[in-house]
């Protein structure tokens, strides 16, 4: 193992996230997504077992695939109602010290200025624990809510992100320079303004020409992460991403696609086992394997069918609640809907009905789920890196915070124990975790590293 | 007196806020913005002397009139750099429980599906204690980082503010009835669907077909602050405001403004002593008369007249620059300046200098300055309350956070004794300290009350 197993915990501003039904479950506390108090005690377990990061997906639609409608989605809150993932991390910086922040942003609603600014805001709040989730939106819901008619074809949507990335790696890296800032009392000095630049960008899509409004944060640029699992979107992620988050049902998918990617950013010059990559995954532990089962088997009473039919009709524009539950899907209806199960699922070698699928994704979405004892959730753990080149996990909830205090207080001492998890923090931002201690800024093999300010030496404008 | 004085603070996610250069005082904190400790320390004081509110100021642009340049703001930091107003509040929720919020946000950059998403969520996490405070931003430099090419005329921005509040009204009192979550486990029913209404709207800048993303928080709509005093400025507070921020160099000033608000408000059928007035101060208490006077002289060493020249210029226009500091303006000039200068000092007796203007702005923006006792404060602030018809005042700071210490240990108590200042905090969301108890919501005078979801005896869509 290169390096120890990364994790992070993901979640949403919502309840219940990808465990569709599991919110009524009386232990469970995800409804509760609207009081600070459940995300700083969240916080608080994440860290007290040194997690690196928490991971906040979002979502800007709300899921109406399924009968044409957002009823299912909604009868159980599945995805919706939805609060703003950026405003809890404040508040869980009050109760933190390393724990990281993974902040899924979209490029396709809101101007790179004032997005720019946020960031550099959360990271100097948190001393430089800030990632960014890069997603170019999915729902037409969402693109209705932007007060626009749809969604743009996949492929412009990285074009325009491509030209986002480049107006947002100029502002965070190239107007103010390291020492513009000095904060000089006896001199009365705040900045110089010679060492701050303004932004000129003209592209297709933005204009600017402007100084970026926040100086320099700890890590300038926030970790990049992505999740595209499309062939655009892994480019993207190859040129970008300084972690990857994937999604995949068997070592087998799992592997080619970190395969995939590592290969594609050593094409474009990047070092490709830099690139952090992590993989969802549910873990239900127990002190035994039977406690562990019995905790599972008690789960799975909550699990809402119609609700995870609707997030996956979401991701797959496929309505399920046309088709019968109970006959194996191909005898009504073309291949094309098999492929796509198949996609998810990794087994072409049965025809799947529409409740099976449904239950594959009622627990922690379309990826596995380990449950037993420590010692067996740590054999596991340890295999899938070790066979498919991962460096670490993005742990879904069955029951918040239940899942996380259970791997916190069982798994995490096994992993320990194992050597193959960190005993305690040891970098200060969360780019050093990635990189290593003294590493908090983009690499220079990184295409934002070309946006630097110009070096002092050289300065643009002349004080006044 | 017709209730209790009214107090909050105003500063911004900046260093100096309107004091321009004092951030380079000894005893000056507000350089440290950047860290969280800053801001919770800043939110523990207030609470302790009852403040009802924090208001934060913002612009998203920087000063670049003077010398035709950002260079004197940059400087001093002067307004820049600034980061992100709403991300400080959750770590101040996390250690209050009353204080109350004050956020500005445009209306001009951001779409109003997101925006009122991101309200929502404070409203929720802070449990009601949230305000906006309305702007259409003003300057050209904002503007070219969000790739407009200039600003566009005064009154349209108006219109699209109008057409921009209209969309958050429908998100926030019309998307989800009060009873549409329930969040029954026993039954598994998290909300009901036939009581979430989709928003459709579309007038000349915004399009929507969406549900309000968030379920409806303590105050749906966050009280609203606005601060216009231009013609047009004031027609949109009497429409829209619950609560107007006034700046005025005199008494004389602010009452005229105080009347007009009041009588356009009711000109337009809501009640106008229900309008919370508020008035920008500086407040420089001592112990003595003599020692506040002694701190006042302190602070003013600290002045930065080019950094106080460059946020007058940016407001009015004006390089000052390019005049001769000691030469009385009209001299060299058309009376258009003198006329700009005599609507920030209410003074038109005479010629005023460059370097008189910049010492007038120096020290908590163009707005009076009580020096002295406890007592004489006290007597100073009750007699503004009582001969302009204000409810209280948004405090400027000279240093931060000192001068809002000096007020929570010397003023506050003063003002407690006198009968005319809460003993405690009684309500417990903002704009109950504006209506009272129970008052929560909109009033059904506020426009914003007619796009109330339909009554659930009538539902608009059927239950899945």
């Amino acid at each position: 193992m290169k390096r120890k197993i990364w994790l992070s915990a993901i979640t949403m501003n919502s309840s219940g996230h990808i465990s569709p039904g599991l919110w009524a479950h009386p232990r469970d506390e995800s409804a509760d997504y609207t009081d600070l108090e459940y995300w700083t005690e969240l916080a608080r377990t994440l860290e007290r077992g040194k997690f690196d990061a928490l991971f906040l997906a979002d979502a800007t639609g709300i899921h109406d695939v399924y009968r044409g409608s957002a009823d299912a989605a909604l009868a159980q809150g599945v995805g919706a109602p939805i609060n703003d993932p950026f405003l809890v991390v404040p508040a869980m910086a009050v109760v933190t010290d390393h724990l990281g922040f993974g902040i899924t942003g979209t490029v396709t609603y809101e101007p790179p200025y004032l997005f720019a600014r946020r960031i550099t805001t959360l990271d100097h709040l948190t001393k430089g624990r800030i990632a960014w989730n890069i997603v170019t939106g999915y729902l037409d819901s969402a693109a209705k809510g932007a007060g626009l008619l749809n969604q743009s074809s996949h492929d412009d949507r990285y074009d325009v992100a491509d030209e986002y990335m480049e107006v947002v790696y100029k502002l965070w890296e190239g107007s103010w320079e390291d020492d513009a800032v000095v904060r000089d009392k006896k001199n009365r000095v705040f900045a110089d303004p010679a060492k701050i630049h303004k932004v000129q960008h003209s592209s297709k899509h933005f204009q600017l020409d402007a100084y970026h409004l926040s100086e320099p944060s700890p890590q300038r640029t926030p970790v990049l992460f992505q999740a595209g699992a499309s062939n655009r979107g892994v480019d993207f992620a190859a040129k970008h991403a300084e972690a990857v988050f994937i999604t995949g049902p068997s070592k087998n998918v799992v592997k080619a696609r970190v395969d995939d990617v590592r290969k594609r950013t050593a094409a474009l010059g990047r070092d490709p086992l830099a690139t952090l990559i992590i993989t969802l995954m549910t873990v239900i532990p127990g002190r035994t394997d039977e406690e562990a089962l019995a905790k599972y088997e008690d789960y799975q009473r909550y699990a809402d069918l119609e609700g995870a039919l609707s997030v996956f009709g979401a991701w797959t524009g496929i309505d399920f609640s046309t088709y019968d539950f109970d006959a194996p899907l191909e005898y009504i209806e073309s291949n094309a809907i098999q492929s796509r199960i198949a996609d998810f699922t990794d087994d072409n070698s049965r025809a799947w009905t529409v409740r099976e699928v449904g239950r594959f994704m009622e627990i922690g979405g379309p990826a596995p789920i380990i449950v037993g004892s420590a010692e067996r959730v740590a054999d596991e753990l340890i295999g899938w890196v070790e066979e498919t080149g991962i460096d670490g996990f993005n742990l879904a909830y069955a029951l918040s915070p239940e899942s996380y205090i259970d791997f916190v207080d069982l798994v995490v001492p096994e992993l320990q124990r194992r050597g193959v998890y960190k005993q305690d923090y040891e970098a200060s931002t969360l780019r050093e975790t990635l990189r290593g201690p003294g590493q908090a800024r983009l690499p220079e093999d990184h295409p934002g590293a070309q946006f630097r300010a110009a070096p002092v030496q050289a300065p643009q404008r002349k004080i006044a």
